[in-house]
């Protein structure tokens, strides 16, 4: 996933009408079902293994492989199987980074190998590859601090703190430019992790374009560590770097959707996705494989108990999430003057750890409706409803207006995981992910079928 | 460290004389002296930068690479720089395995990088490396309920469960041949780690001279998981692994050992270490850096307090307990006839984190003894004197007689880095180092000073 910071806050929710004592008893009137869509998430084996066929026979799928592509495809066929109407795979064209062979080594005061990944959108160094000196911060400010005289020509190290993985990818989203600013050649940035096991995190950067561009790669945390000791101790320290990243012409790609129809309002639709592209390691298996198996699998089995919501209920497979967003905007734009129509739109691009319950921003009235809803999910410990909401797959919806919701788990391990090698199929607890999947169907079925529907923060559409 | 039985047992230690009562207050009449080294050790810094130095500027160091006979030099120095006495390189030919290039990938039902390190003393693949099916066992029962008939030209997977390192080790040590036993041509075992992030950790393997050899890896645990899920599901697969592992003939290396003689019978000895030879990975930081560098600056800080016990006290740093054991048995032939003279042996082999105390075999008298010198190490928490003692370095020593004493720690993590890249400088806590070095220099000084010997299990030495 790529960090957002919640786009509809808390304190709109204050400044919702006191409507809280009139709203229909949701919890009441959707017991009986929802008792029914937990059991059948529980007892699903179908759904885990569709996430294993994504991870172990697909793979992981940046956007332009041929991979991603097979995961559409194939998805595509999933939905068709699972009984949904309406499957389709509306066309994007993505950006297309290819990673390209890589390596680094320190090379002194000892030669060994440096356990690095290129970040994503990096370019290459030339052919090969660049051997410069090191200097180590572990702040923009201390990198501010060295100037321009001791940082021209040499190779940048990051060796920031983890502080949470929002502060924390700022070094990786801006620290190559702003290292190329003072003259650097090359920026290594530490992964942004929690967990020192010499494994680097890859993750999107973006080049601000009144800087020369240079190379940029993430390196573990321990050669982080390392290399800023070795600086601080006064030891000279030199890296080799080559990386054959470059981008390609945008590719062909596409979300996939697919539906149940609504019975009595099917123009009006509630979604539920996460996005279905990857990083070129691992097998994007918490991040994002579970989320849209989770998310299809809780259409699959409303299909498989007969259950059709008054309103259309969609899953989207959202492309493009990691590098570039187009999937969501094109999402949008296929939406188009039917906006209002959208009901609400759920993103699940946390992971699939055990589910906790959902961010949400709506008026007061919204939120004590979801609330409601939070306590039919009370037996699988997701009846939580936050603050929060957003979600960047649903971003340009929710800017124009639609009530936003995302779903939550406790995370205790995801960022340990992510945008490595490490994220892997073995990560998923089938039972955890069997709970997120009762979440998603729980949620996605009550909102598409109760009477009223909620409204987004601050008391309705803003327009813009 | 390389995993043993415990070599005596606590049925031994009933089995001793009812001493305890007459037995000398050793507390007592060590609390101010252990105090002084326990002042020492928890604000000593230099013991720390000693063990950066090894990691950092020194790196790994195989037995037969250069970069343990630099270890070896350096060390030496820093005896001598550290005011130890009779500082000297015991010569020790050691096994010289290589390993050379290597990869490995999954290439059938999916292209994928196999996450593989080569096992210590396996041979490589011919030139242009081994493509071949696989099957996949979690036990050495599925194996041979699987026959040669199905085991015959494949590359056999181990997935077996972790089990704690001494149960798990099993695989990696004898699976080699079991399946070469049945006509596998390759091997490839689950890291001996309860962690899964994509590591693979190294280790000894031992051929069954019967049998014929085949080259063997470890591979991480999400790769065992994947092989054997798809082999479960009945999908073909299909691995290639290269292997330029081969060993070189054996060579110079040595035991380094240097002492505070004694002030009064200089001729007895207590001998306290580590090993100084490590896997070709990470930086031996854990296994077994950070206790030799603990070893050391515990006899360091003596002679900074000018601390001189009533017997010799000596600081030795094995070579080869990794892929040989050699340096154990150079010592013991070193130590030859002298063997009466050794009053114990204490090794620390199981990392730096948080110290417990420490394994011991002896009578119930010497038990007694060594609980009241663990009373003075309560304030590290270090206090607990537990069954067992062996180690793989002093096995030779307790084998013939000298009682054996083992550092126990919390030992929380240790196996999630053994062995692997990630057994680096920053897993070692300043802290618990810190402890570990006061647990070791009181525990060694008194067993060096107080006037009565302990004696080993049963009462006695075992002479054999």
């Amino acid at each position: 996933m790529t960090w957002r910071i919640p786009t509809l806050s808390l304190a709109l929710l204050a400044a919702g009408a006191g409507y809280a004592a009139d709203a229909p008893n949701l919890a009441d009137q959707y017991r009986p079902v929802a008792g029914k869509l937990i059991d059948a998430a529980l007892a699903d084996t179908e759904g885990y293994n569709r996430l294993a066929y994504l991870c172990y026979r697909i793979g992981n799928r940046l956007s332009g492989s041929a991979s991603l592509e097979q995961a559409i495809a194939w998805s595509a066929e999933q939905m068709k199987a699972a009984g949904l109407s309406n499957v389709r795979v509306i066309p994007v064209k993505v950006p297309h980074w290819v990673r390209g062979a890589e390596s680094g080594r320190i090379v002194a005061p000892l030669d060994k190998p440096l356990h690095m990944l290129g970040l994503g959108m990096s370019i290459g160094t030339p052919p090969g590859g660049i051997t410069a000196d090191v200097v180590a911060v572990s702040s923009f400010d201390e990198l501010a601090g060295l100037g321009r005289e001791k940082v021209q020509g040499k190779i940048v190290v990051y060796n920031e703190p983890y502080t949470g993985y929002g502060p924390t990818r700022v070094y990786r989203s801006s620290g190559p430019s702003r290292a190329a600013a003072l003259g650097a050649v090359a920026a290594l940035v530490r992964s942004a992790t929690p967990l020192a096991m010499q494994a680097p995190h890859t993750g999107e950067m973006a080049y601000d374009n009144n800087q020369p561009k240079i190379p940029a790669a993430a390196v573990s945390l321990e050669d982080a560590m390392m290399l800023a000791r070795l600086c601080a101790d006064g030891v000279p320290v030199k890296v080799h770097l080559e990386m054959g990243a470059h981008m390609e012409p945008d590719a062909d790609s596409g979300d996939v959707i697919g539906e149940i129809p609504g019975r009595e309002k099917p123009e009006e639709i509630v979604v539920i996705g996460g996005h279905i592209d990857s990083w070129d390691v691992g097998q994007g298996a918490q991040d994002d494989g579970a989320s849209i198996m989770a998310c299809l699998q809780a259409l699959a089995l409303m299909h498989k108990l007969g259950l059709q919501p008054r309103r259309t209920i969609r899953v989207a497979f959202w492309v493009n999430e990691e590098n570039g967003g187009r999937g969501g905007e094109a999402y949008r734009a296929f939406v188009g003057g039917q906006i209002g129509d959208h009901v609400a739109a759920i993103e699940m691009d946390g992971g699939a750890e055990a589910p906790l319950g959902f961010g949400a921003g709506g008026d007061q009235n919204s939120m004590e409706m979801l609330r409601q809803i939070g306590t039919l999910l009370e037996r699988v410990g997701a009846g939580e409803i936050a603050g929060g909401g957003g979600g960047s797959d649903i971003a340009p919806l929710v800017r124009d207006g639609v009530p936003g919701l995302s779903e939550l788990t406790v995370g205790a391990h995801y960022f340990d995981w992510h945008h490595s090698e490490a994220d892997t199929l073995d990560k998923v607890s089938p039972e955890d992910f069997r709970k997120n999947m009762a979440a998603l169907a729980v949620m996605g079925y009550v909102l598409a079928d109760m009477p009223d529907r909620i409204t987004a923060g601050g008391g309705g559409r803003r327009g813009q």
